[in-house]
């Protein structure tokens, strides 16, 4: 396998890590200066599920370097409907273009596509798999809103399923983060998860209660908690409404608290904070451009 | 809300609209001197219904231009389903683009998201509110076929639901045009857009019966019949074929008769007449992309 | 009619081919020496039905001629949806474009959009009809990997409804090419097929079993046998059985065989001969980019 290929977020160093945002930032200072970086590259988009943000900043990242994507469409426009296997379906692609994304449902879809392809393949998501550009995103806004040392983060809402927040958490262990996670009894980390935080020797904490930890917080990152998780609706209510925050939740917080959402949002966040200086989350979904314009920057030019 | 969003073709002066015309008429002479405009332009797009002519003419008009576009896709594939809200939708895309197209089926969506986003907003079509770049393509092909002063223009078929025609009876006003209304009772103008035309001292005038005033118009204006509106199959085929034209219906008229329709059409004008002078319908379609790379081009140079 | 409309490749002379396949192998030589040579190209792509392959490839070959191709989307995102004809879509559509591919259900669609439409049109297959740029990049993996002239092929699966397979058939009678037809009965070529094959001198047999002339090939080409020509599974699976190849099958044939197939496969060729050097599918795949881009490259500068 390449190993250029990017499956997961672990397998970046700090200072992997460190090299892609810090392109990142000279991106976001010049964008001008990369307008025309790859002007011959294409990129294959395999997207088998919906996505706008992840697939739309993948197309504006190629596009703002000068390049250019073509999209398999959605499985229904596909020959995937004739029953050709993804290996089959990728091994085709990969003849288009420069680089591929695959977004999948199954778990470990990227790794087992990265076995047979010869471009270099970036993973947007494996169902409960990785997702490492939304980690790379997420590390990026936190960066550049409070500093990735030093920091004290919050983790709030469905820690037990979402894949964004396990691969943060590991990715934070990196660096000097204390890291509190807040979460309904039945939504807690799973204990692999927090096994393998306590491994690394990273300081964290587990918490039901968000007020318990809000005033010491330099960023909350606030999860949807998903109705179909709960196989009654009032308990869904009950736990959304307590996850949830708006102004008044947030009167004990410090000043410079930097609130981000990996985004969609259903009720977690009240409209009201989003003309607050506190409101991160559209600025770290508009942060996958740079980001993915890095990551790309850099494959490109590595296969030169 | 930024004075440069185009939510209805109200918010343009005539001199507004003059500008556009011109320059839309500049490309169509030398297309080529516009190629390379702007290179680094990326249009998004946010289409949550169907759409051929305006979705692939802005696209279009934008890599015209030298620019790209950035696509949502359809609402099956996007977050939409995960029950993400118009505004955050917009507000996740316009961090990808440098202008947003909309069409939404909701009347209002435009001028609602107009509110939330920090790039010029393009409507392009609100339900049954507004259209203004189809209003704009139309007084192009009316300007360049029969011109829009001393105008006598009739406008035919379904007057009571047709965006379309309010707004480009409105449009008119500005202009020194005769305007004949035709179509069935049940189907003829709100009283009002009626009202509205009669306030601005426009010259209308209504009639059931086209044979009444064809010989005397300039322009032809044909609208859709939607089967839907009628619940009874037999009085829609009787409408239908009252207010349809073939050759034989057109014997009356003027030689240099422009006939216009917004497409698609279904039985409204037979294929016969597509091999004669008077058709203009493709033409009218096929100004979509001069049009809006004129108001792309306005749009993207005043905010440099 | 514009005589450069390419609808069948009947309509090739050997000439005609020798051409395209010759700058095909320039572009694949050289393809930065390409990259910029239709830069305010636009292509208009009209997929009627799914397609992965065909299409992806069109949209990389124009853009990898520094052009760009504008799509339009799903038929249930359409205008078609609200019962527009298919000439009228097609009048529409060209408008937007410098030339247009289209993808339809009907035998004989292309022939007829061919007749209402004033640029050039690329048939990417309609129906049980014709879709002559396969039929190209197979010949020119062909030429790459065993040669045109003193070649014996076999074509082997489901002879009777392979469009792919008639239109490779009939062109290959333009080369010193013995055909071997490999399939059960049932499945044998159609009649007027074999006849219009026997009328122009070509050398052809046909066979039930592959193993009476598989060390004889120079090429074998593979088709995929269609589940849903079987009223009954089993016969299905026996069918399926007896016409698919694996490492043992392919025991008896010369070390340098060109296996070929026009994918999407799905049982009848291993897995397991993916790594061998017989296996040519994909490479096969990645041919429709040379060679569709070298149409276009010769389309678009037959019309400047």
């Amino acid at each position: 396998m390449r190993d250029d290929h990017l499956i997961t977020a672990k397998q970046l160093s700090r200072e992997d890590v460190d090299a892609i945002l810090d392109r990142a930032a000279e991106i976001d200072a010049d964008p001008a200066a990369f307008a025309d970086r790859h002007a011959d590259a294409i990129l294959g988009l395999l997207f088998f599920e919906p996505s706008t943000r992840t697939k739309m900043s993948f197309e504006t990242a190629i596009k703002r370097l000068g390049g250019d994507a073509v999209d398999m469409g959605t499985v229904e426009s596909s020959s995937v409907k004739k029953g050709e296997s993804l290996a089959d379906t990728a091994r085709v692609i990969e003849g288009y273009a420069d680089a591929l994304v695959l977004r999948h449902p199954s778990q470990g879809a990227a790794k087992m596509v990265g076995e047979f392809v010869d471009v270099p393949l970036l993973n947007a998501g494996d169902g409960a798999g990785h997702h490492p550009t939304q980690t790379l995103l997420d590390l990026y806004t936190i960066r550049e809103n409070a500093g990735l040392d030093d920091l004290t983060i919050g983790i709030m809402g469905d820690l037990k399923y979402g894949r964004t927040v396990h691969s943060l958490a590991h990715a934070l262990t990196n660096f000097d983060a204390d890291q509190h996670f807040i979460s309904p009894e039945s939504l807690k980390l799973p204990r692999s998860v927090r096994y393998d935080l306590h491994e690394t020797g990273a300081n964290v904490r587990e918490h039901t209660e968000l007020e318990e930890i809000l005033p010491a917080l330099d960023v909350l990152y606030v999860t949807r908690i998903q109705r179909e998780r709960f196989p009654d609706e009032n308990e869904y209510q009950a736990i959304a409404g307590e996850y949830g925050i708006d102004l008044e939740t947030l009167e004990p917080a410090k000043d410079d608290l930097t609130v981000m959402h990996p985004l969609p949002r259903v009720d977690e966040i009240a409209p009201e904070v989003d003309d607050t200086d506190y409101a991160t989350y559209f600025e770290q979904a508009h942060n996958g451009v740079p980001v993915r314009m890095a990551l790309l920057d850099q494959m490109l030019e590595d296969r030169q």
